[in-house]
């Protein structure tokens, strides 16, 4: 999951918000397609298909951070992967988007008490000259806190904020803490800082630091941002409360790329009634380079997948078609899922509704939708199928993941199957999301939520009408 | 905690196992010393003397692997905060080592599915050449199979052992694992392989290797050592079961350096009545430097240091010297360890018992004692006191620690104060051993054993005899 680009993807849909996306009928699913979602719920909670497609993703692919090698890698993976499991139809959309290189990231304290920082690249920063930026650190409290300082405060220094994020079931500590990321660069040089270090948005006291995107602005300086570890940010902050100036050493060389195009991977389970009507599950394909992107978003990826799978298994084939979309690039400002919303506004009507996993592989606790009201007797016989894996059904204001959020915004409707995300920020983002924080059992009933999801959308009469309504 | 070079040790002793350290008064205890005992318990887990220091020793020191710069700042940190809380004597004796650089350390899968490794070389590992070493990888499950195969099995490969070490309380699971890391490279030479990776000995699933020391032998090619993180390991295992040949590629500029000269620091509460005769307590002073070294030994020292500490607040000193020993270079073969025994080889009558704190800041939760029997009531007294520690008594079988193992072979009684290991080989050895993975509270409970210790046996009448009866 990156930062919401809420901001840009309101610009492609004012004109489409006179759509009307809901048609006369009073939904409504059968009883046997309801006892046939209760087989199917059941059914996923015996297989481990979603733990064999992160292992096969993370393992074969690995890191495929948009415009890499492994994002290339990853692409090809999806499409083999999605034709391998007996999909219908399997084809790429092309996205297109500038490329960001890491390279050498290093940090140190150089007086009083010389040693190393473990520090990370924000995406997209500038790198520092070769030999290193050096300067004095000069410590805030929140974003907030350097916003509201004088100007000029930190004219030749580096702005360290402090901000802890706090752990949360539903990740509600991430809004209030991802500011700094995105905009700590911007606001530090408004005040004359030569860079930033943040203390990592993440819920770990781990030694490794969690990368994600900051953005500048035209007619700001663009200075080097980086993220320290929490024990790096611990130390630091124990340095300064010594009240002796504390200097620090960072080199970054960290830069910009070319354009690069990769692809959204997309199978189709086609429908044997309406075909061109179908439901969108899916997760992004690409991941932050540090980790092996298991729970950011393999996981996601496996899940959907599974689900769709589980219904090609079945003697025949659903009502609507169901369609997986691997998004590209959405960690760097969900590229991907702006160019399929663009590619696909013509069909909106089409969407019955979309839900993507997008926060790990913890179990899902809430269920979440975002319907016409005539809708939401069908999610309340969706609601008590899913109970019996622990889910309780929530309100009518899901998000549905953030590669739905350009969907959402031109109208359809959307679900939110709401993963527990306790520990999401542990690993978020750093060498740390790897295969081995998956618990098979949790991803199977993740799986298990999903196809129920997917298959009463797929079968009911009548639709969800507009997510805008 | 290092390996412990038994053998090395072993050489220096059996000329002096004739001298006898008994002395025939029945050891006791008084009633008041016992009250005095307590007072000093409870006044322990009241103060965060121990977390200061820890916390000073990471903050303003930090990593200080044997014959660096940072070993060179923490000997002058020792000495001053020694002076600084009062201690009556403080001084330094020289202990003089070969040293080892680490350098760069990389790795990547070539084929088939090439990815980043997380490694780091182990301790006194030859370096590759400078455009790395690349082969195929043959794997192993235990150290033992390598050991057990073919000639020539290896010939050209990388060996890669794959034995995961089991958690325990105790620790117990190091043993067995440690083996390969201390000659997994011999072993694999003899095979014909070009270089090995170890699963690192540790108990996490987090993204970092764990270092410690490896050994060569005379005649058998001295091939480069590394560990893998266990979510590399994991990674390794997965490609591996593809049944594919897996090609890695591994940099490492590890070399070995200069002698070096570096100090045990020895700070001394001297006795009001019997000032030559001493009880030993401490930790080591180096760590690995990947860390900061806060539970290897930071809490070692912290907590001996506060615990005597303690006592010299008393309104007057106790019968007996206390020593808190700061040992140089545990880390690399305890080193500074057998230079104090050989330094003080002549007085080993006048050192009455010893305990090291060496396995991080867990809880204490046993007692052991290694004495003649005639002082076990001593002993059990002693035990008394601590009882409302949690802490239980436990056998007559006492290890030490580390850093008393050459004095113990000399003959002197040793205690062991057993603390809760379960997590210390989550963080043994890696970037992660960092002062946030320190509670106060635990720390201070181990201050109040060590002060219960250090006052029963430098107020008591008699003596604890050898530690070899």
């Amino acid at each position: 999951m990156s930062m919401k680009i809420v901001q840009n993807v309101l610009l492609l849909t004012p004109f489409l918000l006179c759509v009307s996306l809901s048609s006369a009928a009073t939904p409504s699913i059968s009883e046997q397609d309801l006892k046939t979602a209760a087989q199917l719920r059941d059914e996923a909670l015996k297989t481990s298909k979603g733990y064999e497609i992160v292992e096969s993703l993370t393992t074969e692919v690995g890191p495929r951070m948009a415009g890499t090698a492994g994002d290339a890698a990853a692409v090809k993976w999806g499409v083999a992967k999605l034709k391998e499991l007996g999909f219908d139809k399997v084809w790429t959309e092309p996205v297109t988007f500038p490329t960001w290189k890491r390279g050498v990231e290093t940090a140190e304290v150089i007086s009083p008490f010389p040693q190393p920082l473990v520090i990370t690249a924000l995406g997209f920063s500038v790198g520092t000259e070769p030999e290193g930026l050096t300067a004095e650190i000069m410590a805030f409290d929140t974003l907030d806190d350097l916003i509201n300082a004088p100007e000029g405060i930190a004219d030749g220094k580096i702005v360290f904020i402090k901000h802890r994020m706090h752990k949360a079931r539903d990740g509600s500590g991430y809004g209030p803490a991802v500011a700094a990321r995105g905009r700590g660069a911007v606001e530090a040089a408004k005040k004359g800082a030569v860079g930033i270090l943040i203390r990592s948005i993440g819920t770990d006291s781990h030694r490794m630091a969690h990368t994600g995107m900051m953005r500048y602005e035209e007619g700001t300086p663009r200075i080097p941002a980086a993220a320290l570890s929490a024990p790096d940010a611990d130390l630091l902050e124990n340095m300064l409360k010594r009240k002796q100036p504390v200097k620090v050493k960072v080199t970054l060389d960290a830069q910009d790329g070319e354009q690069y195009t990769s692809h959204n991977v997309i199978g189709e389970i086609t429908g044997s009634e309406k075909p061109e009507e179908y439901i969108i599950i899916g997760g992004h394909l690409d991941s932050w380079d540090l980790g092996t992107g298991a729970l950011d978003d393999g996981a996601g990826i496996a899940i959907t997948t599974a689900a769709a799978e589980l219904i090609a298994r079945l003697p025949q084939r659903p009502k609507r078609s169901i369609r997986v979309v691997m998004f590209a690039n959405e960690e760097q400002g969900l590229v991907g899922a702006r160019a399929y919303a663009e590619a696909h506004k013509d069909e909106l009507q089409k969407i019955i509704t979309g839900a993507e996993s997008d926060f790990g592989a913890g179990k899902i606790w809430r269920l979440d939708s975002r319907v016409k009201s005539e809708a939401l007797p069908v999610v309340e016989q969706m609601a008590k199928i899913m109970e019996p894996l622990g889910i309780e059904y929530g309100n009518n204001r899901a998000g549905g993941g953030p590669d739905l959020i350009p969907l959402r915004q031109m109208g359809i409707s959307v679900f939110s199957l709401r993963q527990d995300g306790t520990d999401y920020f542990d690993y978020h983002h750093t060498p740390d999301d790897t295969l081995d924080k998956i618990e098979k059992e949790s991803l199977d009933q993740n799986t298990a939520a999903y196809v129920v999801l997917a298959y009463i959308t797929a079968q009911m009469d009548g639709d969800f009408g507009s997510g805008l309504e």
